[in-house]
């Protein structure tokens, strides 16, 4: 039995302010942080004492590294009484927290797991849309067209077809074949659609129109993480566009 | 224009650690806090000079009251400078807030949106449960089957039986109606499913089953509120349940 523990912290969306209470105060007493590359240096600051080890890549790790991040978090809890493995967003969604969590069970290393703001959420707030709406939305997926070797190219879609309200994780890059795929699953070419950029940070954009327009507004965005939203929820923002494209910078 | 700024803010799922720094942050500054029923007392004294002001009903609110929360709120713009809007969960998800942000943009009073952890993360969490999982679930739906007149009563269900993992919020108390939705939508009553009562709160309680058992598992819960978590993923969870009815506390 190692003498750490290890807690598998959500950082939340981006905004160090968007950590919760428990993260913050988990980084305050780490003696190790094993962090996602894309975590900020703000959130990093929280951590003071703690030896820092970036690890993982900045869109999905490849199995070779993940496996080097399981070896490294079970090597930092046999040295370390408090180990923080921090991970963008929410550990229990898109973060591959499973593959961790039965690491550290096989090695007798007791594990905790910390919630975190998902980037769909900050998203939301920073378009102030709705992802649920009487009458609209009942249902909201959140699914990533990332599939791995065996695994069903299309059932990503067919699930965000089926669902009132869909947020798109890591899907930007691959925009015109994250149309097609939808078109294909019966969504109309017609349904409004949102791209955020860097959401819940200073850089923050809004992009805003139809589906068909999608590969035209992921073609115009920034470098930072994007989602894609889309469904009738927003409609609105949609409509609000005079021009193809709207920017709005977040307060 | 009113004088003062209204954040809509996520309170998390309950644990008042589980709140974000912002949300903190602007509770110690509020001058008004109006929050839902479901909000404890260890969050609200994270605003200690705030008039607390309680609004909303335990699940989902009636118009009616809808229409007297937003008259709360714009009357109390009118006269404080900050004041915070409280919401279980996230603002986004499930929680009304387009209803507040319209009414507060047709009164000319500034509004911000801080999200929150949702619910359902925390469930994941407390179940150490990874919503997606590799080569297993690319999708998570959260869904609610409370809908209101005129809207398709099935639409949920199909959406939840097309996500490789649906999350089914203020669904425990109609559970049998849940179960026959769900199959009828061609879920099979094999799939492994989850009730999470009072995630994230020292009363949380773990039960894990097959779907044509989820009408016991409710059955079988306590007072708190419950999320019903249905998929694959579930599948280690009610394996490792020896009996019926597994109830684990968290740490």
């Amino acid at each position: 039995m190692g003498a750490g523990i290890v807690y598998l912290v959500g950082a939340g969306p981006g905004a160090a302010d968007l950590l919760t209470l428990r993260a913050a105060r988990l980084l305050a007493r780490a003696d190790v942080v094993l962090h996602d590359a894309l975590i900020g240096d703000d959130v990093l600051a929280l951590a003071p004492r703690a030896e820092k080890i970036p690890v993982g890549k900045r869109c999905g790790a490849h199995s070779t590294s993940q496996r080097f991040i399981n070896k490294r978090l079970v090597d930092a809890a046999r040295r370390a009484k408090v180990v923080v493995r921090l991970k963008g967003g929410d550990p229990m969604l898109f973060g591959r927290a499973h593959e961790e969590i039965d690491v550290l069970a096989a090695a007798g290393i007791r594990c905790e797991v910390v919630p975190g703001v998902t980037a769909a959420l900050a998203a939301a707030a920073d378009a102030r849309l709705s992802l649920t709406r009487r009458g609209v939305s009942r249902s909201v997926v959140f699914v990533t067209p990332r599939v791995g070797d065996g695994e069903d190219p299309a059932a990503w879609a067919a699930a965000a077809a089926a669902a009132d309200t869909a947020v798109i994780y890591m899907g930007a890059g691959d925009a015109i074949a994250v149309t097609a795929a939808l078109a294909a699953a019966g969504s109309s070419l017609a349904t409004p659609v949102a791209l955020v950029e860097s959401a819940s940070r200073p850089d923050c954009a809004i992009h805003a129109g139809v589906l068909a327009g999608l590969p035209g507004l992921a073609a115009a965005r920034g470098n930072g993480p994007a989602l894609i939203i889309v469904g009738a929820v927003c409609g609105e923002l949609a409509a609000a566009c005079a021009s193809p494209l709207r920017e709005a910078a977040t307060a």
